[in-house]
């Protein structure tokens, strides 16, 4: 890299995101085509002129009834008194449902209605009113009717429709053709071998998703170097043979930052950066007539940049209307802090406890996208607002079904591997079922559920004064609340260290002596509770062990950083160390019991997930990964409840 | 046809829905398969194992910005008062968003507070903290967390963790085939010459279509011909061929209802009859270890069917949960009655009119396939109910987007065809906004206006006593009430005539000398008003006018009884006779005007509406046709408010 780049600098706007649409989808003016296709394969696509039925159906008149056909007029005279017989032939005919009513019959009596008396002779005792139990031509389309205007998305009921109107091949709108270049010295195709620095491309196949999933015919172009003659080139060819571009990467205010420069160069400009977040640093400009869409390289931000430009772009095309996502009223469990002067994009987990929805952002992160995977939401923080209080109701977009929400069990407190297990499990038994998990540690996960915003949280807290775990915690914690605490497992903490321990380590004292480099957890952890408690029992200080103030959220997240560094130790469980094949040395055997409301306890879904825990299938599943016990026939503490 | 099966009785079992549901799902019994795909082709196909991370990403310890590399200790000196120095290569090395952290830094400083002093060297005031700005191994994804239980249903987003985690190919539930097998001597293939008597067969495309949005695979079997042996080798074929069968027809308790007796002679049938309709007929069976539901033959009740027993067959083998559909609260704008012990699946009409979702029912006959393209929801009336009253609220599932009921224009009245046209246009011009359209005639027009069912109403009512159009009924039956009566169209009406107009018809008093079939239109139909009038003025009546009693509820359908009968006569509009080539002779020069209430009037939509009619693009459009005049300049006349 050469230095002489960090003396240009970027000036990125805070277009409002509103405007910058506005001014997107007026430039982009490009005729949609048409093209024919056969109506059984036209499912998805947009009609792109009103259809309208070539025939009627019926196309004749047609019996809605088995039965018989008849001259209404000549039954007049029939009545229980006074039995009619009608001859086959010139006085009546046999009719199933759909059968076309022959001349001169002009009404259909039901079967059973109908007395046979022999082959040939039947007798009736009511009189049939013209055209009854006859479906009129076009009863259910009308020759000439318009089936669909333009615009319109064909579902299935809608091919039958076309088809019944004898319209087998019909006009729909192309599909906007959208070129995706991925731009990048550091990007590696996927399944290609990893060197630090590498990167595995895989925005182009998100955004290909997202593409398709939008109606249109996405194109991803081979991984381009950050070469500008390269770009250049790879950006003029998209603008001949696509209708929309988007090249990802090379739009933050990097040093390799050429796009915005090369867009301008042959093409123009409109937009560098909008006021919103993340996705701020979009390009939006025009290479020949051609629209694109320059997306940040971060996913998250790559992918809203993607919805709040291209989205637009592929349904004008298509001529639908953009979806909307439907909406919720959450409870915000946290406080949301949002600058001023930009709209902010945040991700939430939203939870269904005690009859509300209660959401807690995700990441803000924009290199994240697991937030963007495991959000249940989006919540949009409008430019003029500084953010929300905890408490505060919000409206948030939802990004899954709102029933998967409402029947998730949420989980939360400490993180710890068998509780994927379970949530595996249980969408095995109820596939309508999931537990939805984030790792706060045990501290976080007690107030959780003081909060009503979880059902069940995973805990292990050692009492430094009585060596019992959790229950003092809850006790304290929870006075009066009716909670119950559900042992589960017995699970061995330890050392986690690099394999083949080349330090030595087999004590807390051991990582201060040898500087090792320590990967902590978050406060509130148990884990980083027991580190303390380990630290006092050896008479050390936090400011004895290098890295103590480095926190990871999880268990696996402490072991990939041991993993990565010879001098590395945490501490941890023993199935994380033994995930990525490191060594452990066992510490203490801990309790990791399941706090929860005496309400969900007792809930469908709480004895539900007792059964679970409870099952020999699962225990034999937990046990074989190592390092644990289930409780076997565990008693549930309940606290003493103030009546 | 042979009468000998009118012998046999067929009684259908009046089961209860779930319970039917219930027994199939277990006797549903297949174990299902999974498959190995790319990662990149996995859109919307269902993890068939929980799915694990390879990799961590990053993989690497990772600069979160553009910037330095340093070794946070050693710049704790760094101060305004203190600048420091580095050099480049061991005390610092320039790092990009993404690049790895080399041994031995562990912070990053933001390239904003370097001050570049020349090639070699840098200067800085503040110190770094160890591993600022460093993405740490795992932010994102740590390698052996689960991204996905088994039964996800992959996202765009959902592709890129995959591809992230170094799961490029991944084991996916194997889509269910479900063969489609439609039998019936009266059908013949889309495209096909038709015959009186003849159907179109395009329930099976409509079948494919649902299977295919529910996650299986379907294979339509060519059309099958009612002869038992026949429909036996093709189920025996398709038990070994498929994982699910759908019979179509054959299941009606008609003459040739031969698949029950066959299913249970090589299979066996659980159920026969549910008590729900439309759908009542279905058959559920089992051959060879393969479940097998015969639909019934009218489209409605077949979709109906196959939603209630095959989709939970698919998503029971994908193991998902069965979609549901969003729900709304609606205000009934007609009584709905429903049989005791049945449930009942009625198609709504739902407009947006004044703040609240007021809801209609469509016709309830099996065979209108329309009113399933139609709806915008479906109210189901549970078994123990008898029906709703009209103004009642009741809960019902939606059909379409609800922003797309909400954002349409609900039209009812008469009649007219360049309503679609209008329809079209304003699609044209506002992809997220359309013309939902009932043809009730001009009076129930006028009548859902007054309960704020619709936006606006087509009318034409000629005054016999005054001779003039619409207004003295407005004023009648909308006395103190704040509506627009909005000039439109004058528009021919005359006498629709088959072909030559063979019987010489110039009046009604010809139709009554040589005893035309009539079609009339419905009751309240500006159209029968003035049948009525033309009577009363040529000293007819009703009863000299054969099939005064049988009513269309549109122009286009009274123009396709004509069109297929030599005798047929009609009243309607020009375009009606000129679509289907038949002969018009003109009666009546008629206004054809909209009624709105000013408040519909005067919002956006409203004035939009305007704007559209006024446009010279849509007048030219619409003389066009024929018959017609869009009226120039029209002043808009409102009704005398009481204040």
């Amino acid at each position: 890299m050469d230095y002489k780049h960090f003396k240009r600098k970027i000036y990125l706007e805070d277009k409002p995101r509103a405007q910058a649409r506005e001014e997107i989808l007026e430039a982009f003016r490009l005729t949609p085509e048409k093209e024919e296709i056969s109506t059984i394969t036209a499912l998805g696509r947009v009609t792109a002129e009103p259809i309208f039925a070539r025939v009627s159906m019926p196309h004749y008149h047609a019996s809605a009834m088995d039965g018989i056909a008849v001259v209404a007029e000549s039954t007049y005279s029939a009545h229980e008194q006074n039995p009619l017989r009608l001859k086959r032939g010139g006085e009546f005919c046999y009719v199933d449902t759909g059968n076309a009513i022959p001349s001169p019959f002009n009404a259909v009596i039901m079967i059973e209605h109908v007395d046979v008396i022999d082959e040939e002779t039947i007798e009736i005792i009511e009189p049939a009113t013209p055209w009854q139990h006859i479906r009129p031509i076009g009863e259910d389309v009308v020759q000439e009717e318009m089936l669909f205007p333009q615009g319109h998305i064909l579902r299935p009921a809608d091919l039958g429709v076309l088809l019944a109107g004898q319209q087998t091949v019909i006009p729909v709108a192309k599909k906007p053709v959208v070129t995706i270049i991925p731009t990048g010295n550091e990007l590696v195709e996927p399944g290609a071998e990893l060197a630090p620095g590498k990167i595995i491309e895989f925005n182009g196949s998100v955004f290909a998703g997202f593409i398709k999933e939008w109606g249109g015919e996405p194109r991803l172009h081979p991984i381009v170097k950050d070469e500008p003659e390269n770009i250049k080139a790879v950006l003029l060819e998209a603008a001949e043979t696509s209708d929309i571009i988007v090249i990802n990467a090379g739009s933050s205010a990097g040093s390799k930052d050429y796009t915005v420069h090369i867009i301008g160069e042959i093409g123009e400009v409109f937009t560098h950066g909008v006021a919103a977040r993340p996705g701020k640093p979009v390009i939006l400009g025009k290479i020949n007539g051609k629209i694109v869409v320059g997306v940040p390289g971060y996913p998250v931000s790559a992918y809203l940049a993607l919805e709040w430009f291209v989205r637009p772009l592929v349904c004008k095309y298509l001529q639908i209307p953009e979806p909307k996502r439907q909406t919720v009223n959450v409870k915000l469990g946290r406080r949301i802090v949002s600058s001023m002067g930009a709209e902010d994009f945040v991700r939430m987990n939203i939870g269904y406890v005690n009859g509300q929805f209660v959401a807690n952002p995700l990441t803000r992160a924009a290199g994240v996208t697991m937030s963007y995977v495991r959000a249940d939401g989006m919540l949009i923080v409008p430019a003029n607002i500084i953010g929300y209080e905890q408490g505060d109701t919000a409206e948030v977009e939802l990004l899954r079904p709102l029933e998967e929400i409402k029947n998730a069990i949420v989980f939360c407190g400490s993180h710890d591997l068998t509780i994927d297990l379970l949530s595996s499990q249980l969408k095995k038994t109820r596939t309508d079922m999931k537990i939805v998990s984030s790792h706060v540690g045990s501290m976080a996960g007690i107030m959780a559920i003081r909060k009503g915003e979880a059902h069940v949280a995973g805990i292990h807290l050692l009492d430094p004064a009585t060596k019992e775990y959790n229950l003092s915690y809850v006790n304290k914690l929870l006075a009066g609340q009716d909670v119950i605490l559900y042992p589960f497992l017995k699970r061995k903490q330890g050392w986690i260290l690099p394999k083949g321990n080349p330090l030595g380590i087999e004590s807390a004292a051991d990582i201060a002596r040898v500087k090792a480099n320590y990967v902590n957890r978050q406060k509130g952890a148990g884990t980083r509770i027991l580190l303390d408690l380990l630290l006092e029992e050896g008479n050390l200080s936090p400011e004895d062990i290098i890295g103590y103030d480095r926190e990871m959220f999880s268990h696996l997240a402490v072991a990939a950083e041991v993993n990565g560094d010879a001098h590395g130790a945490g501490l941890g469980i023993y199935p994380a160390a033994k995930a990525m094949d490191l060594d452990f040395v066992p510490v203490a055997d801990e309790e990791y019991d399941l706090l929860m409301t005496r309400s969900f306890y007792e809930s469908e879904s709480g004895q539900l997930l007792i059964a679970m825990i409870q099952s020999a299938n699962f225990k034999a599943q937990v046990e074989k990964i190592g390092g644990y016990q289930v409780v076997e026939n565990a008693e549930p503490k309940c606290l003493e409840v103030e009546v």
